[in-house]
């Protein structure tokens, strides 16, 4: 069970795009989840295992407690109905209220077509007289994270607040050894998450900021979490 | 001294276009406090002295402690120094954190220039060395609420859940007697309100919602108030 | 043979996002036939047999004479070159010069990718030395209308009065008995028609409203029929 | 008297940006009136009296029967209170349902201000107790036509098709000789006031067009007038 | 090798949609290749020899020497990891640090599909430990232009000032005679692009233009090529 | 004479929002001169002569060699016919061919009404027949650059890469020792300018950049200048 599930195509998209809110969210009492469509490997220093090992360790600096790994094809990821039911198992075995998924547009194949499979399976999930296993199950809210390939420049719905978390997401980052230290790119992935983090932050006066999407419009029923 | 201030050109633009929110705010135990530019008059059922009791009525049914006219003429209320400079004497001294003024394009030239000026005057009131009375002070933050003699389908930054205190704005537009039923248009503009209040509601799963928009990207520390 | 034909995935998504407008432009006497992809079932509440009849009967109700179901796959409908393939063959055969699809984003795959194939069957329909049965023909606009599981608050091509006709869109919805009534969901989803239908009018200055959506410019011949 | 009002800063800016449409409402049965706000003199190669003799005959020429010049300062046309009041007596005495205005962004200072007056008098004009002569009234709707410094290239509510009255345009931006024959611009304005009226056609299948903008949305009783 | 490659469904769309902008990148020094990803046929008066020959011929015209064609289906180009490959091993031998691929959205299913096979192969053929031929590389920058059978009035990233090649642009059409001439639609054809061509290139002050498209932003490194 | 002229409200304005562009193009041979409309005076810890000396000084820093102060009235800028003919006497003696001015919405009075004064005299400039000082002139182009106290996420036109000059701009904004150092807002100033620069070079691979913006569309006349 969990109040919210992250969803990423590999191990790291999360992290790289939403792990300061995910450990936010988790230290403030909600049940966060996580869960990558495919093991992400092969990569040119990676290997299963490691990649796996890795994934849990980032988890757990960032206060998550469920992790979950889907078999899909890493870089061969493609919307079928397959997928679709996959994922729509989890969303009816978690049964998370929000749902967070990778925001398009991308240059990655594998981020396009998971985040569209992830999306249909939220309605997938809530059919009945369907052979998907465990209990229809509808996620209350879609939004969308940014962990893309392109360098986008859009509008976010709103920006989460993370400047007590963000030393959390850039611990949980430098996990992944075999993704960033060993090609000798880790130095310059820190640097461009911090100053993505700290350009976000500046937009809503706090030190730090991870955005959030959404094509629905946002609601709240109190301003007392607002920043200014 | 007040946490929210609302600024309308005329007694009830507040009220017709955020006053729910205003009292859902107050109820919330925020100090909220509404600055009226002009008194309203001439129209053609009204007359400055029944406007100011409507006033007064209004804000007492919407649990609003605090109203303030400034003397700007109704009908040619323009953007000037002078009344920017007597609207930002009021953000000195009520000091509040977040401002609230009428979102654009309009179709009233005093919805246009009001709401113009209520922005410069934000800044204004934060000048040192000025003659503007009282110590300087900067509303951390503005917000626009819509009010519009046009009928606007813009997309809002948030919109807030008034399902808890959406009667208590139907009420409140009733106590303008001399705006609405003196004029035989109550029925149709009660009518207006409540459907506007279910479109915005029906958006974020709720009764009903008032729209906010803002220039700025919005904040949040926390998601436990998102509806959905 | 049509003037415009409506494409829907599920026999009630017409009914529910454009029933009036269907029934206006039949009453004004236009030729206006609709396509459901699929016949909609299984639901929770309905059978195929006893959703062809609502269909039908919904159809009568809103002066619409010719309807037609295609065998698409409920819940697992696809955008392939075979469901394109039997969607360009009705174009053909009724040869629409307008037509209208669902317009996204959406939270439903069918309506996703019947929305896509619905659009790509349009150039297919078109083309010669083609498998596809009948003579060659292409719609010469499509657009869009609004039935998506997303709460969408986008910007409109245009909105068409429905204020003559608004009355047999209830009507037609409420004949969907298995999926409404059934389930208890039948005054709250007329209360959510009837909400939507009132707000899209009143920006228009009339009773009730159903918002077109198209990727390519509106051109008129005329103002005669624009509302003010 | 007139059904259709169309306000430019200078004569000659409504033919622009307008005059292949007021030629077509005109000849659709429309009563159509021209307001020139200023005399647009002086110019480099003009004089009152040309101008003035040219803006009868190029109305003349769009079978325009009616054409108001008002004596606000060319040059120096600001949004003031006494301006817009000139502005709305007009409005009073023609009681048009319809007002066209200038669209910016512009370059051109008289147009920036003229078209705020124009929009502001519009709402002054239905003001009771005013001393604006003229008994009140309020022009239903406010569109914007394309007349700017600017090479503008954003999205209009609409397009008018006016393949049957373009000749008429451009021989009316010939009666202008003191603005562009005289400077040596006539080929010139011609050449590009043709690529335009072509573009803006094309993108609605027709050989002529120009484009309509509304900051409100555009609804229409009938699909008889759209193009395709 | 080349700096630039440019991506179309079928040969003659990068010719109409950006033919002097590919003759003007060649002339200026880049080294510009083509690649089609079907051979285009059928056509009404088409045959792969007749289509293969005038693509070779409207290439040499634009001053292109090197233009590969592959053997994708024609209209039944779809997005697959086979398709995505294929392209991918293109662009490992050619290793452009620049591609142009079709903008969307379209009505033709081959662009949409074909744009979307073109987008992921950019990814693909970066991957280390995988089957397509080739050395690993990523073209450093993807763009947009404007071939789409919709007819799109959007704001494009910017503008090239195409005056010095739209002849070229102009020959280079006339070349498929199979396509346009066969038909009676060559001079039609020839209007249309003339119109586009005069249209863009007067937004930028130039006598013709071509647009292109980003989701990413546009860096300049001096602003000595801006048009004015 | 200049080739690119630069405006700014206050004297610190230009260094903040553009000021290793200005030196990136002084570097590159454009002639680059400043404008600032007032003195920028009183402020808590300034004075005119020292705030005269630091404009020099930073000027100077930057490369450029041409700097005017207009005497129009800091703190009460506002769009006159009197301002805009100071500001257009000055466009005509250093006929720059490009303009910059600040982009809004802002929330500063003067960065409103003074950027609305530079746009419409760029117009008044090249007016004949008029009692404006100096020859008629007309700045072919103007952009906008971002100095707002908005903290505005909006679409640049274009973003320069400032790499090179970065540092100089740093420099610049220290000079300002009366606007920052004074205050003790000097290192979180400093520390703004870097992420906000660092952030816009990174959505351009590049390590800093400015965002310029424009209402007209980009023209290049070559690619050669492209970021990537």
């Amino acid at each position: 069970m969990a109040d919210v599930l992250i969803v990423g195509a590999h191990p790291d998209d999360i992290e790289l795009g939403f792990g300061a809110s995910a450990a936010l969210m988790a230290a403030q009492g909600h049940d966060v989840a996580f869960l990558d469509l495919t093991n992400g490997e092969p990569t040119p220093f990676g290997d299963p295992a490691t990649r796996m090992r890795e994934a849990a360790e980032a988890a757990a600096v960032l206060g998550i407690r469920q992790r979950i790994t889907l078999d899909l094809p890493n870089r061969e990821l493609t919307d079928t109905i397959e997928a679709r039911h996959k994922i729509a198992a989890v969303y009816r075995s978690l049964r998370p209220r929000l749902l967070f998924i990778q925001k398009g547009p991308d240059a990655h194949p594998d981020h396009i077509d998971g985040s569209m499979a992830a999306l249909k399976a939220r309605f997938d999930a809530k059919l009945t007289k369907s052979k998907i296993p465990g209990e229809p199950f509808y996620p209350a809210r879609v939004f969308g994270y940014l962990a893309s390939h392109l360098r986008l420049h859009v509008k976010p719905a709103f920006i989460l607040n993370v400047s007590s978390t963000f030393a959390m997401k850039l611990a949980a980052v430098k996990i992944y050894k075999s993704q960033f230290a060993a090609s000798g790119r880790e130095e310059m992935m820190l640097k461009r998450v911090e100053e993505m983090g700290a350009y976000y932050g500046r937009l809503i006066g706090a030190a730090y900021g991870e955005p959030v999407f959404c094509d629905e419009e946002i609601g709240l029923s109190d301003i007392r979490d607002l920043c200014f």
